[in-house]
């Protein structure tokens, strides 16, 4: 579907409003919500559009309906945080891409409950609109598209990131950017060219498993930071890994980490960024997220706070726009010339027109838009799947409360063994991540990451109260 | 434009028999025509299309009309081919990128004469039919496009090219195929996958700058083979070699490499599978120019000799359909495991549309008609090329004779310095390539690339009578 259809989203935008009480606490748990009528007098809308808001909420598993009285705030378990997590000391190789392999080939198999990879839904994306600009942009390229856009990449495309990112707090030029096939590419970029074979690099732990599998592609080893559930990297436990390792570089996705959902605050990207930069140590950034914040405010990115060119900032459109046109994006600071011959020799440019479908849109203006509908329906989708593992996991579950993106951190009962429960619910049709994927060692055995970015469904339902059946029924044999 | 036109191919079939007719040696220099007329009635054409045929070989340099005479075929000055190269026995880093990377850019610069990148022109690639399939597998796909197609790529475009390698005497199935963004990615997961830094690998001397960047990308260390301009690498200097060295793979490019446009012998395939065979190194070939072939057969690739799983093919269609495409593939043999695993972790799946279009486009039947007219176009293009040289450049000048692909090497007198050559060309919008960066260690001074996939105008006839005024400018001074 395309976002910004006005009748689409007015039933949506008094629904957040309503969540967005209940998160403030104005409306609490058992709370009676206002009566349509009444709501619907005091927002000017139909009474239709409150129903349809309050069977959103009802659905999300938010409210609930109470039969000749009306619409109440639904009691929630409040399933506690995850535990912090204890890391080694030490540095190890990785050996993370086999098991990740099976897990994600399990994850696009046709067919399935598809809560294992953090996908956007299409239904989410703006596949026509885009679809239309693609083709317009063939039509009036000189060379229908069959061109080269070296060595950087669509200048359209970089000037309009390069506007965006001024609402991240960064000012950085169209010129001190670098197209890339998706932040993939970006990161890879970036860690070829600060690190060689055997480096150290200190990472988050959890962290995304992509990220892991990079590191054991070049022959990097990993120094796991463990990190907060909330603020994200822990900056005391970096520390002490600086003074005991020599560390090539840093990744760290400040924004919304992957698995956990965390925010790092302000403060805390400052303190990152100095404490790197009184080191010379690089800082790669993967921003992948930070456009889906659930908050109000767009989150600074840590970049914002480089007075030295160390910190190299990776984005992408694919989790906002499109999967499968790839086109990602880096800002490698100091590091820009090796980045831009790096490019060249492993992928010469990024392919021409994605980049200059994704700048029309841009361009447009209907970006921001999108985003705010994509916001808002993942957020709904989220607060549903939180429902739905409060409701149906196993006694002593906890789960993160992700403060941006599409991922649920959910930590098992000890006993729980995540693979095994991977391995049965993908017998049943239904996919999730194992904790061990996010790990350079595979620990993080009883852990699991949902993707709240699906469309919801019955099936969608059914398959996580099987889910915490199959948990149940692993935590007690 | 669109290939396939038989209107605009008919006198270009009667100009390539004629061609043939020269290089078979049943016309030699100095030798007449036939009257227009006269083929005119042989061939069941009309005098205008022998009119036409007749004015592209004039312009070509291959004939010359004389007054009230008729066409004769020119004499030519017949450049010797260039001497056999010297190469160290030792390996060496490499330390080529930062002039690729100048090159380059000048190679890109708009209103460049375009002799320095190995581009075919964009008015001999079916683009408009490429955009408008681009376009309907677009509207015909569920998500636009926006879908990943993962693990390995679309599947009707990995049997296309399955189909196709029969031609080129390869047995290899659709899941045996992986696509990636062009050959380069392809090169680049391969030696991912079978060495890491600090390993030797075997490259032909000279060979494609592009490969070399890559070794210095992955911090892999270069043993050059020398190469004969018409057999590629002599496979007793690298025998010499492998028992000198740990060789942890060898790249090669057997038919048309690049910059000599050597076809290595089917024999000399076969021995140099087997010799790594014995050995257990892979051989990673790469085939892009394989199908423009100067001769009437498609040559046979190395890995069709292969039993052991070790040869990895890669291929693009970069050369002869779209650049900006970023289309190509690789069959990893044993490989295959490692290299779809490092496809996931480095840009995790290649863009969705522009495989459907190529797909579309091979299913459609009309890629070897495209091929054919491409084909007798470059050569064409080849000839007025070597013409040019022969004409203009100075005493002592050596070329190659190509047997495919675009490129023409040519050995320069000792006195000329083609890095300064380059530089003075650039100056006056020409842009070439020089000999420097198609070494590991930067030799080769005195040799240039020059590229004949170039539409042809004045402009480019009064580039290369400059060109051989700069050479023999340096030459002499």
């Amino acid at each position: 579907m395309d976002s910004g259809d006005p009748k689409d989203t007015l039933y949506e935008e008094v629904a957040h409003e309503i969540r967005g009480a209940i998160e403030s606490g104005a409306l609490r748990s058992g709370d009676r919500l206002p009566s349509v009528r009444r709501l619907s007098r005091q927002r000017r809308v139909s009474v239709t559009t409150v129903l349809q808001a309050y069977a959103q909420l009802e659905a999300a598993g938010v409210v609930q309906a109470r039969p000749q009285s009306g619409h109440y705030v639904r009691s929630r378990r409040s399933l506690p945080e995850p535990r912090p997590l204890r890391t080694s000391q030490d540095s190890s190789p990785v050996t993370v891409s086999s098991l990740v392999a099976s897990v994600y080939s399990g994850c696009h198999a046709d067919a399935m409950v598809p809560l294992g990879a953090a996908y956007t839904p299409y239904g989410l994306l703006p596949t026509n609109r885009l679809g239309k600009l693609l083709a317009a942009e063939m039509r009036a390229a000189e060379h229908r598209g069959a061109e080269y856009d070296v060595p950087r990449g669509c200048v359209r495309l970089r000037r309009q990131i390069a506007r965006r990112a001024l609402d991240w707090g960064l000012a950085v030029s169209p010129e001190e950017l670098i197209v890339t096939f998706g932040a993939t590419e970006a990161l890879n970029l970036c860690l070829l060219a600060v690190a060689r074979r055997g480096d150290v690099i200190a990472v988050e732990s959890p962290t995304f498993f992509g990220i892991l599998q990079m590191l054991e592609a070049h022959g990097l080893r990993a120094l796991e930071i463990p990190s907060d559930p909330r603020d994200g990297m822990r900056l005391d436990a970096l520390e002490a890994g600086l003074r005991r390792h020599r560390v090539a570089a840093v990744v760290s996705v400040p924004n919304f980490s992957n698995p956990l959902g965390s925010l790092m605050p302000d403060a805390h990207k400052e303190r990152l960024v100095d404490m790197l930069a009184r080191r010379e140590i690089p800082l790669i950034e993967d921003d992948i997220f930070g456009d889906l914040h659930t908050g109000s405010a767009r989150p600074r990115v840590a970049k914002s706070f480089d007075r030295r060119g160390l910190v190299l900032l990776c984005g992408s459109f694919t989790k906002t726009l499109a999967h499968g046109y790839r086109v990602g994006w880096v800002a490698p600071g100091r590091f820009q010339d090796r980045v831009q011959l790096l490019k060249h020799s492993q992928t010469v440019a990024t392919t021409t027109l994605p980049q200059r479908a994704i700048a029309a849109f841009l361009e447009g203006g209907g970006y921001d838009r999108h985003l705010r509908t994509l916001r808002r329906r993942i957020a709904a989708s989220m607060q549903r799947l939180q429902s739905a593992v409060e409701e149906h996991f196993p006694r002593g579950t906890r789960m993160t409360r992700p403060q941006g993106g599409m991922l649920l951190w959910v930590e098992l009962p000890r006993g729980v063994d995540a693979i095994e429960l991977y391995r049965r619910a993908l017998a049943e049709g239904i996919t999730i991540a194992p904790g061990p994927i996010f790990s350079a060692r595979q620990r993080l055995v009883n852990f699991v990451r949902l993707n709240a970015g699906v469309e919801w469904t019955p099936r969608v339902d059914a398959a996580l109260v099987r889910l915490g059946q199959l948990a149940g029924e692993l935590d007690r044999g």
